[in-house]
């Protein structure tokens, strides 16, 4: 299989994250990318491309054209106003409360109000190179398309910042650019045909979910923690199913902490039947491994055999797969889950030898 | 004039808040109560009154009733979810690009959702006595407005903590519930005249702007920092100006960094001769003082005096008044300059004399 990667989201490199106003190490770090090239590399069954650049219009297709000049200038606008922050991330928001009744606001002046009118938390720092890195990521999600489109069964993009978090307007949850939005919608737009999003991240993709909500034609499905219990909190129920012409046309699978291989599974079989009824020939998954059950984020008690069954089921499909990679915090084992999910899809077996692992202190 | 007064704000006793991810020292402090109260014990010319307990329906009249009870059992749910969090504060928030198209967030579960469901920043910290000196200021608004009911022609009342910036269902910006809005609803329920509010504080009361955006019968002008270059940054605009019936009804005046005391008198008399056109007998003031040269957070530049000189020009109105404060962060000369605006008011003279202030280190 092809696997699209590219060296600079290394240049994405948040040290810490502020959860409940204590800064704590971040979860989305750089090691995360690294892992996963070295286990791929390390398995021998797998060609590296570099992405090419696709320009602004594939962003612009799905997001605010105001957060993709606010995510380019952010840190610039920031230096120059000398505080000497380490990074960037907003201490005030625009709560909807905030507005009741009075209409949009238009989008404040100064930087600390800017920040809270595109990002909605405190996990989500922006650094020098963050801007940089977040659009390779969206070219690594087109090249991955691209190679799908050109004849590929299969391909994997090494999206490094993740995106399915970030919505029409707004980003947040260690996403900028919703790199699997972009994809499906270029998709979309290429081919004329209905393209599903299988969300199998941990956390439910409410950015993916809000920018196709009222669409048919890119059908949602998402596998993830109840957001009654945790992240992002306002979105992902099971009741919510999209509206208008996209009526029907989301799928929200939210389950318990604890949630086994077994239980995991019966909810993906679920999932790609959905899918099937409602999506042509293209697929694109959001692959999260934070429903590891080592996941320092994540409560479900998955293993490294269910990722290969997971990918063996999804290749069962028969769709072809532009395969993103979203979440998954567990840096030891996240390039090896990786890697057997892969493997499941291409039909090669489950490898549990000697491990691919970076060590049981991460990378 | 009377004074109400409780000693339980000091039950509200947050030590930092964190601005842009840093933790920085509160600047909302229990000092800034004690300031006050001192000074204006020290003048000799003020009566002390208790505050009286006047429930939950004046409350909930203004807000969501889910904002109450959210407030009132945020810490316990929290203790019990045994983190060992020093104070409460959210780090996600409820976007509205989360949930753009799809209609209102039911309310999260746990309580890292539902803080950031209700409260829009990471100033505003909940502490153990939180909730207990929230509602006492609330009745210390109340308080004040059933004496100035009863007759007296001006009273103050001591508010800790402060309330404008909290709207109908969401708190913020140091304050929890909207004292001024409070009253305000109140007056006009009990007299049904208008009631005028006059928010001279530095920051723009978007609480009670929104709180009133559809009413004509509680007017709200404000004379504040442009929110395009400082907090709440999402509302103050010089063309917001109500809505509906409340059409016209606002008046917002946006002032510059380093607006002068001759600027700022010429402002207050424009909101003067506003209010007089739309308001009857009885006006709420919103009394900040963090519009102060020496202010921390403030960028005006007024002095000593103006304060004074705004209370004199408050009182020539004729209109009965209901005095709450608000902000004001330079601890040192928080308490004298209240009790200069205070004097203005009673037309006492200026007293420039041997300060009743903290010291240079603050209170």
């Amino acid at each position: 299989m092809r696997v699209v990667y590219s060296p600079s989201h290394l240049l994405h490199d948040p040290v810490f994250e502020v959860s409940g106003g204590r800064r704590i190490p971040a979860y989305e770090v750089t090691g995360r990318g690294e892992s996963i090239r070295r286990a791929l590399e390390a398995d021998g069954g797998f060609a590296f491309v570099d992405p090419t650049g696709h320009g602004e219009d594939p962003i612009t297709a799905v997001h605010d054209p105001g957060l993709l000049r606010y995510l380019a200038g952010a840190w610039s606008e920031w230096r120059q106003r000398g505080t000497g922050a380490e990074v960037i991330m907003p201490d005030t928001v625009l709560h909807p409360a905030l507005r009741e009744g009075m209409g949009p606001a238009p989008e404040p002046g100064s930087p600390c109000g800017r920040i809270g009118y595109w990002c909605y938390d405190t996990a989500t720092p922006i650094v020098p190179g963050t801007y940089r890195a977040a659009r390779d990521a969206v070219d690594v999600a087109l090249t991955t398309a691209e190679l799908v489109l050109g004849g590929e069964t299969a391909a994997y993009g090494l999206c490094r910042p993740p995106g399915h978090h970030a919505a029409r307007a707004m980003f947040g949850g260690y996403c900028y650019f919703n790199n699997a939005a972009i994809a499906a919608e270029w998709l979309v737009r290429r081919t004329g045909q209905r393209v599903g999003i299988l969300d199998v991240d941990y956390h439910h993709g409410n950015g993916s979910q809000q920018i196709f909500w009222k669409r048919q034609d890119v059908p949602y499905a998402s596998i993830h923690a109840d957001p009654n219990r945790t992240y992002p909190y306002y979105a992902g129920h099971a009741d919510e199913a999209g509206a208008g012409a996209g009526a029907g046309a989301t799928f929200n699978q939210p389950l318990a902490a604890g949630t086994t291989d077994e239980d995991y599974l019966a909810a993906v079989d679920r999932a790609i039947d959905w899918l099937a009824a409602r999506s042509d020939d293209l697929l694109v998954v959001s692959l999260g491994i934070d429903t590891y059950g080592q996941d320092p984020i994540g409560d479900f008690a998955l293993t490294t055999p269910v990722y290969h069954e997971v990918g063996r089921r999804v290749a069962a499909s028969g769709r072809r797969l532009v395969i993103l990679q979203e979440g998954g915090y567990f840096v030891p084992a996240l390039g090896e889950n990786v890697r057997q999910w892969l493997r499941g899809i291409e039909g090669r077996p489950l490898d549990l030898g000697p491990r691919s692992w970076d060590g049981p202190t991460g990378g």
